[in-house]
């Protein structure tokens, strides 16, 4: 504080003043104190550790959306590694908007948080290393880390929808639709390579169309059945790769309200392992990220980082994998 | 702070000092330094609300089980309001466990949020108490307040049950189970409680059982089920009340898989409307809190509380609502 006082050229009394009674002290001198104290960052981390006792054992997690179960299953694994480690974990759901994003990683950023973790939206991460810059390790899931400078855990989803449409493929489905959007979620299109990928190994006979949406959500997937259900007979898929258990779920809900039957006359596989998957009466087969691993892993990252000492910033890529179920059962060609 | 000097009798320098060098300070002096911050609270409060900029625009939520889709909603809904009021809303998920819920209490006690909402576990409430005794508002969600000392939001549970098992009357049900459990869970008791007053009032040619569960998940529902099913067909029910929809989902498995109709032989109700039950192939009916409604409402109170002004310490009882799906339809008299 004696600090304070000397770089702003004013008595230990108006610093104090400024503290506690910032209405008595002159506006100028009450900003040229303000100045020093964010100049002398020490000064507000002494004082901030004084006040928020323990608050270095404290994680913020920043989610996308937490009405999804996967980002449901990462906190919890993220919270069960923190807590075996004696951190707390702190939640803030941005709701897939970018600015409250950025509030957030900033609300932890001035908390003093030990670290952050951030399941981002597909964008820019300005304000993330905004926090780094502060000295504040933070790590992403469901999002690459940059080598060298940040870590991150991600699933390779590439690989997803290659596992996808080879399960349709291995079970005799060879008219394929790729159904998901918009084409510029890095997942979704990610997913669709792997697609296409698996078709084009494959060979002949085998065909992918590409359906693009515009949600994943289960509304549009009911749209979608419609769409199919409306197709001349020779002009529908036997098998459809959907890029959310969502869509998948709407889409068996038009297709069994038009009396189409699934599996029998077409094939659907999800994606994300989301719970209703496996939950529904006749199950919807899907491609599933480990959730509560993501999260494990992307806190232990975190906490190593924060622990210091011998730290490689890196990328933890996970495989996805496929749960079999009643809406891809028996083989088209048996 | 030098009200804080005056208190400990010590130079206003020696209140720098422990906050800013506390290891050069003699510890009797230290600890005079620390009991007197800590009686005049104002001297914290001042620092933190100049530290912590913006905090008190801050509130926190505490949830008992974030893995509970009603919960999500309800995070969903605070989150809605607390946003229209400029506010952020900082989750925390207790994880069903008692240590932890009191521990993110006083986080964000100690963090100095604007006020706190929590959706608790069953059973004492002392840390919330702690937390109002500091002047920080508690508002409790699915949980009722202390009327002239607390607000709360919760739903008329009895009502629900009642609900739920008149529905299965009026189709013509007339041998009804009751599960859920353990039956010293508040929610689940009062649920028994509606559903018996509704057998009660249909009189004479109905009963009830009551089946009581160790939990609510959907493997004890499958146990359930089979339990259910390996019974001699004069001694099976011809309606289930289940007091949650994870247990009637796996019940539903159950029963399905052992070739008993669902609703033909048995029908089923759940209780939550838990996103499961909405999306099954087969939907199971079931009674909603309406969970979104209910955050909105919570976090209304606690803004309105913190506004300070004429505040009414109040308990909004919501009423639930029934969702009549696949899985209760038709009539066994038809």
């Amino acid at each position: 504080m004696s600090d304070v006082a000397r770089r702003a050229g004013v008595a230990l009394g108006t610093v104090s003043n400024v503290l506690n009674r910032p209405s008595i002290v002159a506006p100028a001198t009450r900003a040229r104190v303000l100045a020093a104290i964010d100049e002398l960052g020490f000064v507000r981390n002494n004082l901030a550790r004084t006040l928020a006792n323990g608050r270095a054992d404290t994680l913020g997690f920043v989610i996308v959306d937490i009405g999804n179960s996967l980002f449901v299953d990462i906190a919890r694994g993220a919270q069960a590694a923190s807590a075996e480690a004696g951190m707390k974990l702190l939640l803030a759901n941005s709701d897939v908007n970018f600015e409250s994003q950025n509030d957030f990683l900033d609300w932890f950023d001035e908390a003093r948080v030990g670290g952050v973790l951030l399941a981002p939206l597909d964008g820019p991460l300005e304000a993330a290393q905004r926090v780094r810059n502060h000295g504040r390790p933070v790590v992403t899931v469901n999002w690459p880390g940059n080598p060298g400078h940040s870590c991150g855990v991600t699933v390779d989803e590439e690989h997803g929808g290659y596992l996808a449409a080879t399960h349709l493929l291995e079970r005799g489905r060879t008219r394929l639709i790729f159904a998901g959007g918009p084409l510029s979620l890095h997942a979704v299109a990610e997913r669709l390579s792997g697609a296409r990928r698996a078709v084009a190994e494959w060979g002949s006979g085998t065909s992918l169309e590409v359906a693009e949406t515009a949600r994943l959500t289960i509304r549009t997937g009911r749209e979608f059945g419609k769409e199919i259900a409306a197709r001349k007979l020779s002009e529908r898929p036997d098998g459809i790769v959907s890029a959310a258990d969502a869509l998948a779920a709407g889409c068996v809900q038009a297709l069994v309200a038009e009396r189409i039957r699934v599996p029998e006359d077409i094939a659907i596989i999800g994606y994300d392992n989301n719970h209703f998957a496996a939950d529904s009466i006749i199950p919807i087969s899907t491609v599933g990220q480990p959730g509560h691993e993501m999260g494990r892993i992307a806190a232990g990252l975190l906490l190593e980082e924060i622990a210091g000492g011998a730290h490689e910033h890196r990328t933890v890529t996970l495989a996805p994998e496929l749960f079999e179920r009643a809406s891809t059962a028996g083989d088209a060609r048996g």
